[in-house]
């Protein structure tokens, strides 16, 4: 792209009013899949993320990382049990996930945040006694579901100037360790924190009436639509429990929810700072 | 100018480099000329300080406005005596000065930043007491020379918040109200201020070489070559004191000083925020 | 008047309770008429105005200026269309009040309040977003009754230890400038600042039962009698807006509201700070 | 004295400039003698500490007591040693010395403060460790000379808009209690402060050339002075060590001193805020 | 005790649930009789105050006097009347009341937690218009009941980090000064400021149901048996005004109130630090 | 131990004047070793870190834990070269490193601590940018030096309450990531926070004379001792770069270092709370 400086700076000056519209509010980032894995889009996420910060947006990114799980458990031998095809979680694993998301995951975010020139803090639900959880099912070992959410050590950080940088893992007052959806934790934490959006990245284009077809793209979903996009098959598989966290948000006070492309170079940016959403804004 | 979203969010991150490097710090810009009298102009560069103040810059307008003086003195009817080609500023006139600079283009400069989303107070010499002056010639009557500026009324907007807006009235002990040069009042100020940089607009494309090709711009220049260029007449005319107030605010701590051309839209944004400057860059 | 120094001791400390009443409340000042007309009075209206100030209370000073407006319009040449006896306001006549207002007279008491030491910043209805209005009546042009009244500009300011001097123009979201009157933008400044006491100062003695007594001066009036005066004539002609105003400031929450005669020197340090109210209360 | 208000009001505006050289500083006022003793000065003592403090000046009221001491004495039956003159301080001379001081003097100041409708607390050199001293003079039991003052008892409470009244009894590290002399501890304690002034009352009319001449007051004395006058016996008996404390604290920092003569009603206010001094000033 | 240091690392950290339970928590103490009047236990008292207050406990004292004050009265000769069997408090009996208490009792206290590394300032219900009262009954003159507790002195010295000592003196309107009994004090005083609880020290080992027996002592007694013990004759004599106080306190807010034996060593650091309450607790 | 409550609160007075001498100062706490490998003495080390903390000692910190990456490199299968008998850290095993030291150990003492109802937040050098650092040699890969150290993120959490667990973990201005030595960091660390103290836990008694004699503890080593106790091999091997890490923190600015046994119970409590310290004090 071959833009003069005054082309460049008419394009700053169209992201003024959607700079204003989040001005000083909190966006929660739900960061994972391919976005995360490919080194160039992540350095571009990093890189959105820094931006929207210093242009006084309070950022929270939340991430995932399940795919880094499974090499880890497989570099060290560790074979899983399985009970109705979802992974058995033993004590051995849990410790390897909060190793994997707390130690690897999150703190290589951090090390690109800064690169970037951003001020960053990790956190994991441990720290600061952030997320409090409870065993989901005896069958899953310690795949935990969230009993409370303590905002205190987020806000903390972000009244300090940091970026927080959360892995999702939690504990019971038992200091038992649970490993936590992401979508979930993202979703309860963005409703605690009264979160201005939640933007939630997947891999695919957004929701799409045909699935082949990218120009069917549902751009404005109302939540009461959703039980009848499921019957439909409309929404399906993996994106019904992301479509379920987008509606819990709502909920619990998001005030709006988005669900994008993060394949797509500066997605983030795109969906805050210009006049086109891409993905599927759920209301 | 058509672009995709992509390229847009392309363009802000690469901005990224030029917020940081201005986060936090205080800019003076210098207004006057045609940048100021035409409207689309005049609302472009609103906009560019509404977005520079909303990314965390903290922008101080200094505002002249000879030609809208004269219009007014002629409007009332006031005949102006010149002594050596000067205009004596009589008690009647520093009225009138004062009443157009503080009270009509002061005032529109606010309503304008305000209806694009800013947030801006504006300010003469004699609010808070900041300018303080002392005549500078019996024969020009109320023309002031600057003997002290206090900047507190200015530190006091920018950490309420507000841009403020100044116009270059200044008040000897006595209550004698004096026209102030707004050029030496915006070095003064960004000077006591430590101002990161003082950008000054003009309605000209910088310092040429030679005055009728805008391919000899001299785009960076050392304050110890300007006597040099002085006499060789590449500096000269109007433009003469301006680059000497420039060289007064350098010394006097500015980080760098700017002359450009108020007449390209968003040269203040593209000074700022990108990689290539426009007009003259003193150090 | 030849007082010795314990004599003046004595008096000085006989305003002790009435600082205390007042101390760290808010007193909102609507100053016009001859009282700003007369240099000396003036002088003295500023000086009690320090002096408030310095002793803990916060002043907020609203001013008038139709005379001055006049004169201007006069001056330029400006010829003025009535209709039903009211001047109509077009865009040029606005441009003019704004100008007189926020660029003469504001910044005139400005310099007063200076040079006897006190530290203000003039305010008018643009700066900060302060006063909201919309068109009164097509008839009349640019003529505005308020929507709203953003009282953070002068908040802001009085937290810095300013005396904010507002003039009365204000602006709707398309940026039209619109002319107030002083007295009802006082009315509903007071109110939404919640102030201790508004003080109207006028040119005659108060409200008078029989206009051609001194001695007949109701010093203490209750808002439910006014209808009855006004019908009984003892309220008339200029008086009556000025009344509602008072009226409808104490239904905003004002405190106690002073119409007092601005001819008499220091009127304001007599009505806040010894036993004697001069000119009529409204409770 | 009969006075119109307008003529009240005059009065006010003249203590206008007073009043701002004063704003925001420290005044430490030593008081003790007959004016202390007497009801109604006592009670026009306080009502211009009440005052000052109100229009913004920051009180420390230092107070003695001796007479009073000796009556408890008297009243406990309590025979007093002499040694050269100087009464012996045993450890039940210094305990009721204490108790007359900070529980019934020190309390009834605060009680007349708090009456005419200021804030005070009292304070003695033990609370927050204010005073540290050591024994003066073997022979003369626990009379105490002053080794450090902390002011931090006493800015904490000027912080907290509180007059500080306070008892001149200290401390040494192992918990013995000392009588020490007033004027001394307040001229200590102004010093510490950077007191704007150490007002001085006495029973006598300042410094008098002729001690029978009240018009030979030398009313503005500097410290260099003090040798000869003290040869001449102008400054002799007890005015040699209240003078040489005066010349302490000018030493250690206070802008000025001032020995009044606090038999004159409100003569702090005249001192303060008139023009004319009573009483002497050192410099 | 020979203990090793291990052992009393040992006993520190049993102290850590007791000292999180009171983190920050406001603990008023009722501190009066032998307790006060043996030399080693005042001491030990002291210290306990300083450690509490050292481990981020907020600590406020309220001691009494009665025995200091008949001291004070026979060494002065004063002859007290009674009035069924209560002392009639005159004048002279008030001021010496408060003189001891003010003035000995409490500056003691003061000087020993100073010298114990503490922080304390003395205040008496006049400081700061702390406690304001009224006659009780004319026959027994100056002795008061409190209409009104104003903790901002005390809140003001906890944030500044003191531990505040009260002497229960206060004050009308009209500076009448009046001996208030502590016990009722100190339950207004941490009704008032919410404590977490309220120890009140005594020369009894607790409310015992056989007089005799220290092993019938009632560890927990709910509020709503009182009256029921007192009939029994369990609760008797000087016991019940303390008991109806307590109850008093946790009518008005605090949340456990203790009674115990002041005279066993370290009291207050028992009930507080460990697992075993001694004497009785009112819940 | 079978304890009266008489004799626990005993214990706690005494450790007052301790408690007195680190108020409110830093204490920087090296973890390691067989110390951090034992589930109770973990236990044990997190409780007296959450005590110190409650009673207003400001503790960071700092762990190591070569075990444990030694064994997660076993269970990852990953071959280690060597280079003169030191193991070469290429980009895998640092990886792991990070993993095991910010993602396992860290997280698990911020949820031993969390459990003991302490406030604890997880830092690695390389969150907010804390550790930069540079490749010590070639030869051994990615083991770093720290150039620089940044505490802010530290400060930012001591001053919201936090107790900051650190991760020597460190990264350069490309954004590589270097294992750092945990004894030099936390000196580094206490040296750049002027530390009251830096406490190196460690497997032996301290130094002794004679190795084999316990008795011959050297419980107070000057620094300038060192190069002699080195030549004579009373300091060597493991000892010497710990020995030499301690000298550097003094030369830092710490004021006391201790080395002591992380094998004794309660080892830190018994070195800042009690009267007798264990293992040796460097001064």
């Amino acid at each position: 792209m071959q833009l003069s400086n005054a082309e460049r700076a008419e394009v700053l000056i169209h992201a003024l009013p959607y700079i204003q519209q989040y001005y000083n509010k909190i966006i929660v980032v739900k960061y994972g899949g391919n976005a995360m894995i490919n080194d160039e889009l992540r350095r571009d996420v990093m890189g959105d993320i820094v931006l929207l910060s210093l242009i006084g947006i309070k950022v929270v990114l939340v991430h995932g990382g399940g795919p880094e799980i499974t090499d880890m458990l497989k570099k060290t031998g560790k074979k899983s049990e399985f009970v109705n095809g979802l992974r058995v979680t033993d004590a051995e694993t849990v410790d390897i996930a909060q190793m994997v998301l707390a130690g690897k995951i999150n703190k290589s975010l951090i090390n690109l945040i800064q690169s970037t020139g951003g001020r960053a803090i990790g956190l994991c639900g441990l720290d600061g006694g952030m997320i409090t959880a409870r065993q989901l099912d005896p069958a899953l070992g310690f795949v935990g579901e969230i009993t409370e959410v303590n905002t205190e050590p987020i806000t903390d950080l972000l009244e300090k100037g940091y970026i927080p940088v959360i892995s999702t893992i939690g504990r019971d007052d038992e200091g038992n360790v649970y490993n936590i959806n992401a979508d979930t934790a993202a979703a309860r934490i963005a409703g605690k924190l009264r979160a201005e959006s939640l933007i939630t990245m997947t891999d695919i284009a957004g929701i799409l009436r045909d699935r082949d077809d990218p120009a069917s793209l549902i751009s404005k979903m109302n939540v009461s639509d959703a039980p009848q996009l499921m019957r439909e098959g409309v929404i399906s598989g993996g994106m019904i429990p992301k479509v379920e966290c987008c509606i819990e948000a709502i909920r619990r006070g998001v005030g709006k929810v988005f669900i994008i492309d993060g394949r797509i170079p500066h997605a983030i940016l795109i969906e805050t700072l210009t006049d086109e959403g891409i993905g599927t804004m759920l209301v």
